[in-house]
């Protein structure tokens, strides 16, 4: 079988890929674990540093309809919907993020209702989904309240999805992302880049600096266990989906004070002093009207795992990329 | 100043407009009072029957893009963006219900964007963007749970009216009718549309069936209603509707087997005896999703109002309809 994984050259979509040329085999539509003969990676970026015939990097824009049905046909059983324009560069320009965010998802599933044996599609949603005044208990059936041009573009991915699974078209799975912390790298165009940020650049011995209050709680999973939540995200039976297509993935309920807190316990005084706090309206608006947390009962029932505490995610990163040198 | 009615020959089309001919004036964005200089009504059939100088018709099809910015311009201060392809065509025809309630709807937002002063766009959205298990209570706030094609591609709507109010693009109001109820003329695609059927046909001496079991709940707005509720969702300052931009209009609840009790009571028994029970499955399973009931508190705080109960609906039927021989 053959997947597909847009944004494939991304950080999450590079390590997935490393993920699903170990496992060698997803489970297919009969419920039986079928081999991976090839992982088409669709970026408007380059799918770098692979050695591995099953690979196929397509440097170009899946916003360009040529590109989706070139690359998804008879043989994709699997698509990784990944490729998005991240939450401040989505309200930045509008119209971008809802080229790729609205009309690109709308293009992905289309093309694979055209290939016609109902591919599985796990696509990645956010907890910008949410907004507003919120419940105490944020569960996966909560309503929707995107307060960030982002936040709706995902909230009409997600109801594309559903339906599109409802029709029979596609066999879809909504997985709703935490912020993904510590990423490697530079900063993206995330309003929540901080969150990685402000470990990682001090950790480098660079200055980082935090533009919300360090009161603002933040929702975070680690690159690691957001990869296998993506693997299980696509292993869940479809049955087990029939009260809803989106799951709320598990995460760690931390604020930004705490999370330096936690940086200084591990690295140090003098590496947690890099930290500058320097408020950003803009910026704290949108990371301030996303659930600080949420119920994890049915991710947990469907066999999603996340991290055991902040700590363990900051260790996590200094053995798996400070220590191997990953800065991009 | 210009208003434009999308959906202008359909039913609430022309009696909306009928009733902005008689009112003459809308509240525009100053908060101040402004004479309506023109209708223009679009629609894919020809709007027939007005004989005033204000009305112009323009028989053409939403979804086209010339069309919308054609009629769109710099005197449109208001749209009522009514037209839809209904619940049961547009779940029997996917691609036509996107084209049309998806579409032709963010068209139509990015051409209120394009003339650049922020129109008053007054969305007509539906029941049909609730489903699943409901709470006992049905709020504004709910979380939407769409269990069609139609209350999905309503639900998109919703999503994009809020963002391109939050972004100053228009000032959009969602107003979620209930079913409307006795619609005059032949009955139409809706999967609601027996909710009309079963009280008129009778009263025309015809025989009508009801395709849903008689404790089927529904929850109905009177059509003369309709219409004071869409003027009023106009009306209502932008201020108002910080919390969200959605309301839930009011409506009375009932069940199929209550409506032919009403009928029997006002026209008598032979008249109701015309209602014959022939179950469609797939009919009740997308009526049978969608919330009978909701609470009406916050639109009758914005001074939205509803009918008494379904027998003055009936009454209101036979004074407005019948009495007039209006069956198209």
């Amino acid at each position: 079988m053959k997947v597909v994984i847009t944004g494939g050259a991304g950080f999450l979509g590079r390590r997935l890929a490393a993920k699903l040329l170990e496992r060698g085999a997803l489970t297919g539509p009969d419920g039986t674990a079928r081999n991976i003969d090839e992982i088409v990676l669709v970026d408007l970026a380059p799918a770098t540093g692979f050695d591995d015939a099953r690979i196929r990097p397509v440097t170009s824009d899946i916003a360009d309809p040529s590109v989706l049905s070139r690359v998804i046909d008879a043989e994709t059983r699997t698509v990784f919907h990944l490729a998005a324009v991240v939450s401040a560069q989505a309200e930045a320009d509008f119209d971008l993020g809802m080229r790729v965010n609205v009309d690109a998802t709308r293009l992905l599933l289309d093309t694979c209702r055209t290939v016609g044996h109902r591919p599985r599609v796990v696509f990645t949603s956010s907890v910008a989904v949410y907004g507003g005044t919120l419940p105490v208990v944020v569960r996966d059936d909560t309503a929707v309240n995107p307060q960030s041009s982002y936040g709706v573009q995902k909230a009409i991915g997600e109801l594309l999805v559903s339906d599109y699974s409802r029709k029979g078209f596609i066999d879809g799975r909504v997985l709703r992302l935490p912020t993904v912390s510590v990423r490697p790298g530079k900063p993206n165009k995330a309003a929540s880049a901080f969150a990685s940020g402000i470990i990682r650049e001090p950790l480098h011995g660079e200055e980082s600096v935090c533009p919300v209050a360090p009161d603002t709680r933040v929702w975070l999973l680690s690159p690691r266990r957001a990869i296998e939540c993506l693997v299980q995200g696509h292993e869940v039976p479809a049955e087990a989906l029939e009260r809803g297509r989106a799951v709320n993935l598990p995460g760690v309920s931390v604020s930004a004070g705490e999370m330096v807190t936690a940086l200084q316990q591990i690295a140090g005084k003098a590496v947690a002093a890099r930290v500058r706090w320097e408020i950003d309206p803009a910026i704290e608006r949108i990371v301030g009207s996303w659930p600080g947390a949420w119920d994890t009962a049915r991710a947990n029932a469907l066999g999603f795992t996340g991290d055991k505490d902040f700590h363990s995610i900051v260790r996590a990163y200094i053995e798996d990329d400070r220590g191997r040198g990953v800065r991009a």
